[in-house]
Protein backbone atom coordinates (compact mmCIF):
# COMPACT_ATOMS: atom_id res chain seq x y z
CA UNK A 1 0.00 0.00 0.00
CA UNK A 2 1.16 3.63 -0.92
CA UNK A 3 2.10 5.58 1.53
CA UNK A 4 0.63 8.68 -0.36
CA UNK A 5 -2.73 10.17 1.28
CA UNK A 6 -5.83 8.67 -0.35
CA UNK A 7 -8.58 10.96 -2.02
CA UNK A 8 -12.20 10.93 -1.00
CA UNK A 9 -14.70 11.06 -3.64
CA UNK A 10 -18.46 11.98 -3.02
CA UNK A 11 -21.16 10.44 -5.01
CA UNK A 12 -24.56 12.33 -4.88
CA UNK A 13 -27.51 11.95 -6.56
CA UNK A 14 -31.20 11.56 -6.12
CA UNK A 15 -32.71 8.83 -4.70
CA UNK A 16 -33.81 6.33 -7.71
CA UNK A 17 -30.63 7.26 -9.78
CA UNK A 18 -28.95 3.86 -8.92
CA UNK A 19 -26.26 5.68 -7.77
CA UNK A 20 -24.95 2.95 -5.20
CA UNK A 21 -25.16 0.09 -7.62
CA UNK A 22 -22.65 2.68 -9.89
CA UNK A 23 -20.48 2.95 -6.54
CA UNK A 24 -20.57 -1.29 -5.73
CA UNK A 25 -19.23 -1.62 -9.39
CA UNK A 26 -17.18 1.11 -9.55
CA UNK A 27 -15.07 -0.16 -6.56
CA UNK A 28 -15.03 -3.73 -7.69
CA UNK A 29 -13.38 -2.54 -11.01
CA UNK A 30 -10.83 -0.05 -9.37
CA UNK A 31 -8.13 -0.93 -7.23
CA UNK A 32 -7.09 0.41 -3.69
CA UNK A 33 -10.58 2.25 -3.96
CA UNK A 34 -13.58 1.28 -1.41
CA UNK A 35 -16.95 2.12 -0.32
CA UNK A 36 -17.22 4.19 2.95
CA UNK A 37 -19.13 2.50 5.75
CA UNK A 38 -21.60 4.08 7.49
CA UNK A 39 -22.69 3.97 11.18
CA UNK A 40 -26.42 3.46 11.16
CA UNK A 41 -29.12 2.86 14.24
CA UNK A 42 -31.69 1.33 12.01
CA UNK A 43 -31.73 -2.49 12.71
CA UNK A 44 -30.06 -4.82 9.95
CA UNK A 45 -31.60 -6.20 7.60
CA UNK A 46 -32.62 -10.07 6.46
CA UNK A 47 -28.82 -10.29 4.16
CA UNK A 48 -27.21 -7.67 5.84
CA UNK A 49 -24.19 -8.05 7.31
CA UNK A 50 -22.76 -5.78 10.45
CA UNK A 51 -19.40 -4.55 9.78
CA UNK A 52 -20.37 -4.79 5.96
CA UNK A 53 -23.39 -3.21 5.00
CA UNK A 54 -23.00 -0.79 8.31
CA UNK A 55 -22.05 -0.47 11.22
CA UNK A 56 -24.57 -0.92 13.11
CA UNK A 57 -24.99 0.93 16.68
CA UNK A 58 -27.65 1.82 18.81
CA UNK A 59 -29.33 4.93 18.64
CA UNK A 60 -27.57 6.33 21.66
CA UNK A 61 -24.44 5.17 20.58
CA UNK A 62 -24.81 7.12 17.14
CA UNK A 63 -25.99 10.27 19.24
CA UNK A 64 -22.63 9.54 21.79
CA UNK A 65 -20.63 9.71 18.69
CA UNK A 66 -22.47 12.68 17.18
CA UNK A 67 -22.22 14.68 20.66
CA UNK A 68 -18.30 13.74 20.02
CA UNK A 69 -17.84 15.27 17.23
CA UNK A 70 -17.34 11.97 15.70
CA UNK A 71 -19.18 12.36 12.29
CA UNK A 72 -18.08 13.76 9.37
CA UNK A 73 -21.14 14.00 8.51
CA UNK A 74 -24.51 12.43 9.76
CA UNK A 75 -28.41 12.63 8.60
CA UNK A 76 -31.53 11.55 10.00
CA UNK A 77 -34.28 9.73 7.88
CA UNK A 78 -37.27 8.19 8.88
CA UNK A 79 -35.86 8.91 12.19
CA UNK A 80 -33.08 6.71 11.96
CA UNK A 81 -29.47 7.76 12.24
CA UNK A 82 -27.00 7.88 9.46
CA UNK A 83 -23.45 8.63 9.57
CA UNK A 84 -19.77 8.85 8.65
CA UNK A 85 -17.05 8.73 11.48
CA UNK A 86 -14.51 10.95 11.39
CA UNK A 87 -11.84 7.98 12.54
CA UNK A 88 -12.71 5.47 10.10
CA UNK A 89 -12.33 7.88 7.18
CA UNK A 90 -9.27 9.49 8.39
CA UNK A 91 -7.66 6.32 9.25
CA UNK A 92 -8.75 4.93 5.84
CA UNK A 93 -7.02 7.56 3.34
CA UNK A 94 -4.22 8.01 5.51
CA UNK A 95 -3.20 4.52 5.21
CA UNK A 96 -3.76 5.91 1.31
CA UNK A 97 -6.59 4.29 0.71
CA UNK A 98 -9.23 5.79 -1.75
CA UNK A 99 -12.59 6.04 -0.86
CA UNK A 100 -16.23 6.96 -1.92
CA UNK A 101 -18.87 8.08 -0.14
CA UNK A 102 -22.22 7.93 -1.14
CA UNK A 103 -24.01 10.60 0.46
CA UNK A 104 -26.68 13.36 -0.16
CA UNK A 105 -26.02 16.65 -1.06
CA UNK A 106 -26.60 18.07 2.42
CA UNK A 107 -23.78 15.14 3.33
CA UNK A 108 -21.44 16.81 1.17
CA UNK A 109 -21.96 20.35 1.88
CA UNK A 110 -21.32 18.93 5.82
CA UNK A 111 -18.27 17.65 4.34
CA UNK A 112 -17.63 20.48 2.61
CA UNK A 113 -18.14 23.06 5.63
CA UNK A 114 -15.57 21.01 7.34
CA UNK A 115 -12.94 21.61 4.99
CA UNK A 116 -12.18 18.33 4.13
CA UNK A 117 -10.75 18.06 0.56
CA UNK A 118 -12.71 15.79 -2.12
CA UNK A 119 -13.70 14.90 -5.63
CA UNK A 120 -17.51 15.55 -6.06
CA UNK A 121 -19.46 13.95 -8.03
CA UNK A 122 -23.42 14.23 -8.99
CA UNK A 123 -25.22 11.59 -11.28
CA UNK A 124 -28.16 12.33 -12.73
CA UNK A 125 -30.85 10.25 -14.23
CA UNK A 126 -31.49 11.00 -18.27
CA UNK A 127 -34.46 12.72 -17.60
CA UNK A 128 -37.33 13.35 -15.23
CA UNK A 129 -39.36 11.11 -16.39
CA UNK A 130 -36.83 8.16 -16.57
CA UNK A 131 -36.26 9.04 -13.00
CA UNK A 132 -40.08 9.04 -11.66
CA UNK A 133 -40.45 5.78 -13.81
CA UNK A 134 -37.65 3.87 -12.28
CA UNK A 135 -39.22 5.03 -8.80
CA UNK A 136 -42.26 3.38 -9.81
CA UNK A 137 -41.53 0.52 -11.29
CA UNK A 138 -38.58 -0.51 -8.54
CA UNK A 139 -40.50 0.87 -5.05
CA UNK A 140 -43.95 -0.68 -3.60
CA UNK A 141 -43.71 2.87 -2.06
CA UNK A 142 -46.97 4.44 -2.07
CA UNK A 143 -47.79 7.40 -4.57
CA UNK A 144 -47.52 10.38 -1.35
CA UNK A 145 -43.64 8.71 -0.86
CA UNK A 146 -43.03 8.72 -4.89
CA UNK A 147 -43.57 12.50 -4.75
CA UNK A 148 -42.13 13.05 -1.93
CA UNK A 149 -39.11 11.86 -3.50
CA UNK A 150 -39.25 13.04 -7.12
CA UNK A 151 -40.01 16.67 -4.83
CA UNK A 152 -36.72 15.98 -3.18
CA UNK A 153 -35.03 15.80 -5.90
CA UNK A 154 -36.09 19.02 -7.39
CA UNK A 155 -34.56 20.37 -4.43
CA UNK A 156 -31.52 18.24 -4.78
CA UNK A 157 -30.25 18.98 -8.43
CA UNK A 158 -29.61 22.73 -7.56
CA UNK A 159 -26.86 21.79 -5.66
CA UNK A 160 -24.93 20.25 -8.74
CA UNK A 161 -23.26 23.25 -9.19
CA UNK A 162 -21.33 22.60 -6.10
CA UNK A 163 -19.83 19.16 -7.69
CA UNK A 164 -16.41 18.92 -9.63
CA UNK A 165 -18.32 16.23 -12.29
CA UNK A 166 -21.12 14.89 -13.31
CA UNK A 167 -22.20 11.70 -14.87
CA UNK A 168 -25.41 10.73 -16.60
CA UNK A 169 -26.63 7.12 -15.47
CA UNK A 170 -28.24 6.59 -18.84
CA UNK A 171 -26.41 3.21 -19.23
CA UNK A 172 -25.14 1.20 -16.04
CA UNK A 173 -21.47 0.40 -17.81
CA UNK A 174 -20.95 3.67 -19.45
CA UNK A 175 -21.75 5.56 -15.86
CA UNK A 176 -19.53 3.17 -14.31
CA UNK A 177 -16.67 3.49 -17.11
CA UNK A 178 -17.15 7.18 -16.43
CA UNK A 179 -16.49 7.21 -12.68
CA UNK A 180 -13.89 5.09 -13.19
CA UNK A 181 -11.97 7.35 -15.67
CA UNK A 182 -12.52 9.87 -12.70
CA UNK A 183 -10.89 8.30 -9.74
CA UNK A 184 -7.97 7.76 -12.80
CA UNK A 185 -7.85 10.82 -13.77
CA UNK A 186 -7.64 12.43 -10.54
CA UNK A 187 -4.98 9.97 -9.48
CA UNK A 188 -3.03 11.01 -12.50
CA UNK A 189 -3.21 14.69 -11.47
CA UNK A 190 0.33 16.34 -11.43
CA UNK A 191 -0.05 16.85 -7.88
CA UNK A 192 -1.56 13.55 -6.90
CA UNK A 193 1.28 12.22 -9.17
CA UNK A 194 4.05 14.21 -6.95
CA UNK A 195 5.52 11.36 -5.24
CA UNK A 196 6.25 9.33 -7.98
CA UNK A 197 7.27 12.31 -10.25
CA UNK A 198 10.12 13.46 -7.77
CA UNK A 199 11.82 9.86 -7.63
CA UNK A 200 11.73 10.09 -11.77
CA UNK A 201 13.17 13.27 -11.91
CA UNK A 202 15.89 12.11 -9.77
CA UNK A 203 16.78 9.18 -11.73
CA UNK A 204 17.46 12.15 -14.35
CA UNK A 205 19.63 13.92 -12.52
CA UNK B 1 -21.42 16.12 -34.09
CA UNK B 2 -22.37 17.85 -31.17
CA UNK B 3 -22.50 21.99 -31.38
CA UNK B 4 -20.49 22.35 -28.07
CA UNK B 5 -16.67 23.29 -28.34
CA UNK B 6 -13.83 20.83 -28.36
CA UNK B 7 -11.46 20.61 -26.05
CA UNK B 8 -7.51 20.58 -26.81
CA UNK B 9 -5.30 18.19 -25.12
CA UNK B 10 -1.65 18.83 -25.39
CA UNK B 11 0.66 15.47 -24.94
CA UNK B 12 4.15 16.67 -24.19
CA UNK B 13 7.01 14.10 -23.31
CA UNK B 14 10.78 14.19 -23.87
CA UNK B 15 12.30 12.08 -27.28
CA UNK B 16 12.02 8.23 -26.74
CA UNK B 17 9.01 8.44 -24.43
CA UNK B 18 6.45 6.92 -26.96
CA UNK B 19 4.54 9.44 -26.79
CA UNK B 20 3.38 9.90 -30.80
CA UNK B 21 2.30 5.60 -29.93
CA UNK B 22 0.42 6.77 -27.33
CA UNK B 23 -1.25 9.27 -29.06
CA UNK B 24 -2.37 7.15 -31.58
CA UNK B 25 -3.83 4.34 -30.00
CA UNK B 26 -5.50 6.94 -28.13
CA UNK B 27 -7.73 8.34 -30.41
CA UNK B 28 -8.33 4.63 -32.10
CA UNK B 29 -9.75 4.30 -28.40
CA UNK B 30 -11.67 7.24 -27.88
CA UNK B 31 -14.43 8.22 -30.39
CA UNK B 32 -14.73 11.81 -31.04
CA UNK B 33 -10.89 12.65 -30.49
CA UNK B 34 -8.51 13.27 -33.14
CA UNK B 35 -4.84 14.17 -33.72
CA UNK B 36 -3.97 17.58 -34.99
CA UNK B 37 -2.29 17.43 -38.44
CA UNK B 38 1.63 19.65 -38.40
CA UNK B 39 2.71 21.48 -41.39
CA UNK B 40 6.16 20.48 -42.25
CA UNK B 41 8.21 21.62 -44.58
CA UNK B 42 10.44 18.32 -44.25
CA UNK B 43 10.09 16.54 -47.15
CA UNK B 44 7.57 13.18 -47.54
CA UNK B 45 8.92 9.77 -46.93
CA UNK B 46 8.49 6.35 -47.70
CA UNK B 47 5.21 5.07 -46.41
CA UNK B 48 4.24 8.79 -45.31
CA UNK B 49 0.85 10.86 -47.50
CA UNK B 50 0.51 14.14 -47.37
CA UNK B 51 -2.88 15.09 -45.53
CA UNK B 52 -2.10 12.00 -43.51
CA UNK B 53 0.58 12.22 -41.68
CA UNK B 54 1.42 15.96 -42.16
CA UNK B 55 0.97 19.06 -44.32
CA UNK B 56 3.53 19.00 -46.72
CA UNK B 57 4.51 22.62 -47.50
CA UNK B 58 7.26 24.52 -49.13
CA UNK B 59 9.94 26.38 -46.70
CA UNK B 60 8.73 29.21 -48.27
CA UNK B 61 5.13 28.86 -47.99
CA UNK B 62 5.70 27.60 -44.44
CA UNK B 63 7.78 30.93 -43.45
CA UNK B 64 4.76 33.30 -45.42
CA UNK B 65 2.34 31.33 -42.81
CA UNK B 66 4.10 32.00 -40.34
CA UNK B 67 4.95 35.53 -41.40
CA UNK B 68 0.66 35.73 -41.31
CA UNK B 69 0.74 34.77 -37.47
CA UNK B 70 -1.10 31.40 -39.02
CA UNK B 71 0.36 28.98 -36.75
CA UNK B 72 -0.42 28.39 -32.89
CA UNK B 73 2.76 27.15 -32.13
CA UNK B 74 5.80 26.27 -34.40
CA UNK B 75 9.33 24.92 -34.45
CA UNK B 76 12.64 24.12 -36.67
CA UNK B 77 14.32 21.10 -35.94
CA UNK B 78 17.15 20.10 -37.27
CA UNK B 79 16.90 23.42 -40.46
CA UNK B 80 12.76 21.72 -40.76
CA UNK B 81 9.94 23.68 -39.68
CA UNK B 82 7.02 22.02 -38.05
CA UNK B 83 3.85 23.56 -36.97
CA UNK B 84 0.23 23.82 -35.88
CA UNK B 85 -1.84 26.12 -38.19
CA UNK B 86 -4.24 28.17 -35.82
CA UNK B 87 -7.15 27.84 -38.70
CA UNK B 88 -7.40 24.24 -38.71
CA UNK B 89 -7.42 23.91 -34.85
CA UNK B 90 -10.13 26.58 -34.47
CA UNK B 91 -12.44 25.07 -37.48
CA UNK B 92 -12.17 21.60 -35.61
CA UNK B 93 -12.77 22.79 -32.09
CA UNK B 94 -15.42 24.71 -33.33
CA UNK B 95 -17.51 21.90 -34.94
CA UNK B 96 -17.04 20.18 -31.58
CA UNK B 97 -14.63 18.01 -32.07
CA UNK B 98 -11.56 17.41 -29.44
CA UNK B 99 -8.22 17.29 -30.47
CA UNK B 100 -4.82 16.19 -29.29
CA UNK B 101 -1.81 18.01 -29.96
CA UNK B 102 1.62 16.02 -29.82
CA UNK B 103 4.29 18.57 -28.90
CA UNK B 104 7.19 20.04 -27.05
CA UNK B 105 7.54 21.72 -23.98
CA UNK B 106 8.53 24.72 -26.10
CA UNK B 107 5.42 24.73 -28.24
CA UNK B 108 3.18 23.70 -25.21
CA UNK B 109 4.19 26.92 -24.12
CA UNK B 110 3.90 29.01 -26.89
CA UNK B 111 -0.38 27.64 -26.93
CA UNK B 112 -0.07 29.06 -23.36
CA UNK B 113 1.13 31.99 -24.15
CA UNK B 114 -1.57 32.59 -27.10
CA UNK B 115 -4.14 31.84 -24.02
CA UNK B 116 -5.40 29.40 -25.53
CA UNK B 117 -6.87 26.81 -23.24
CA UNK B 118 -5.89 23.17 -23.18
CA UNK B 119 -5.31 20.18 -20.81
CA UNK B 120 -1.87 19.53 -20.25
CA UNK B 121 -0.75 15.72 -19.86
CA UNK B 122 3.11 15.16 -19.87
CA UNK B 123 4.26 11.77 -20.29
CA UNK B 124 7.36 10.42 -18.42
CA UNK B 125 9.36 7.17 -19.21
CA UNK B 126 9.48 4.86 -15.93
CA UNK B 127 13.15 6.04 -15.32
CA UNK B 128 16.37 8.01 -16.55
CA UNK B 129 17.62 4.80 -17.57
CA UNK B 130 14.61 2.75 -19.22
CA UNK B 131 14.87 6.42 -21.54
CA UNK B 132 18.49 6.07 -22.30
CA UNK B 133 18.12 2.03 -22.76
CA UNK B 134 14.86 2.58 -25.41
CA UNK B 135 16.98 5.25 -26.98
CA UNK B 136 19.80 3.07 -28.03
CA UNK B 137 17.73 0.47 -28.83
CA UNK B 138 15.24 1.94 -30.96
CA UNK B 139 18.05 4.32 -32.77
CA UNK B 140 20.65 4.26 -34.97
CA UNK B 141 21.53 7.55 -33.99
CA UNK B 142 25.56 8.28 -33.32
CA UNK B 143 26.38 8.55 -29.66
CA UNK B 144 26.44 12.28 -29.74
CA UNK B 145 22.83 12.13 -30.81
CA UNK B 146 21.81 10.26 -28.36
CA UNK B 147 23.26 12.11 -25.74
CA UNK B 148 22.05 15.33 -26.94
CA UNK B 149 18.71 14.09 -26.81
CA UNK B 150 19.13 12.92 -23.29
CA UNK B 151 20.45 16.26 -22.23
CA UNK B 152 17.35 17.50 -23.90
CA UNK B 153 14.98 15.26 -21.62
CA UNK B 154 16.74 16.76 -18.77
CA UNK B 155 15.65 20.13 -19.79
CA UNK B 156 12.24 19.25 -20.90
CA UNK B 157 11.17 17.86 -17.50
CA UNK B 158 11.66 21.15 -15.53
CA UNK B 159 8.74 22.53 -17.82
CA UNK B 160 6.29 19.67 -16.03
CA UNK B 161 5.39 21.81 -13.28
CA UNK B 162 3.06 23.61 -16.17
CA UNK B 163 0.98 20.32 -17.13
CA UNK B 164 -2.12 18.96 -15.43
CA UNK B 165 -1.53 15.57 -15.45
CA UNK B 166 1.71 13.24 -15.41
CA UNK B 167 1.17 9.66 -17.42
CA UNK B 168 3.99 7.33 -16.81
CA UNK B 169 4.79 5.29 -20.14
CA UNK B 170 5.44 1.81 -18.41
CA UNK B 171 3.51 -0.25 -20.33
CA UNK B 172 1.72 1.07 -23.02
CA UNK B 173 -1.94 -0.44 -22.77
CA UNK B 174 -1.63 0.90 -19.14
CA UNK B 175 -0.48 4.42 -20.27
CA UNK B 176 -3.40 4.40 -22.80
CA UNK B 177 -6.16 3.64 -20.35
CA UNK B 178 -4.92 6.23 -18.16
CA UNK B 179 -4.75 8.85 -21.14
CA UNK B 180 -7.79 7.74 -22.33
CA UNK B 181 -9.55 7.90 -18.54
CA UNK B 182 -8.20 11.93 -18.37
CA UNK B 183 -10.11 12.51 -22.07
CA UNK B 184 -13.21 11.47 -20.31
CA UNK B 185 -13.03 12.98 -17.31
CA UNK B 186 -12.51 16.04 -18.63
CA UNK B 187 -15.65 15.65 -20.65
CA UNK B 188 -17.21 15.07 -17.57
CA UNK B 189 -16.34 18.17 -15.73
CA UNK B 190 -18.91 20.62 -14.73
CA UNK B 191 -18.51 23.09 -17.10
CA UNK B 192 -17.96 20.54 -19.93
CA UNK B 193 -21.21 19.23 -18.97
CA UNK B 194 -23.33 22.21 -18.85
CA UNK B 195 -25.62 22.22 -22.19
CA UNK B 196 -26.71 18.62 -21.29
CA UNK B 197 -27.16 19.44 -17.62
CA UNK B 198 -29.12 22.31 -18.22
CA UNK B 199 -31.58 19.63 -20.97
CA UNK B 200 -31.72 17.52 -17.83
CA UNK B 201 -32.60 20.10 -15.38
CA UNK B 202 -35.03 21.62 -17.25
CA UNK B 203 -37.11 18.08 -17.56
CA UNK B 204 -36.98 18.44 -13.57
CA UNK B 205 -39.03 21.97 -14.07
Amino acid sequence: MSNERGRLFILSAPSGTGKTTLARRLVQLVPNLSLSRSYTSRSIREGERDGVDYNYVTAERFLAMREAGGFLEWAEVFGRFYGTAVADTERRLAAGEDLVLVIDVQGAAKVRERGVPFVGIFVLPPSFEVLEARLRQRSRDPEEQIRCRLETARREIEALADYDYVVINDEVERAVDCLRAIVLAERARRDAMARKVEEIVRSFQ
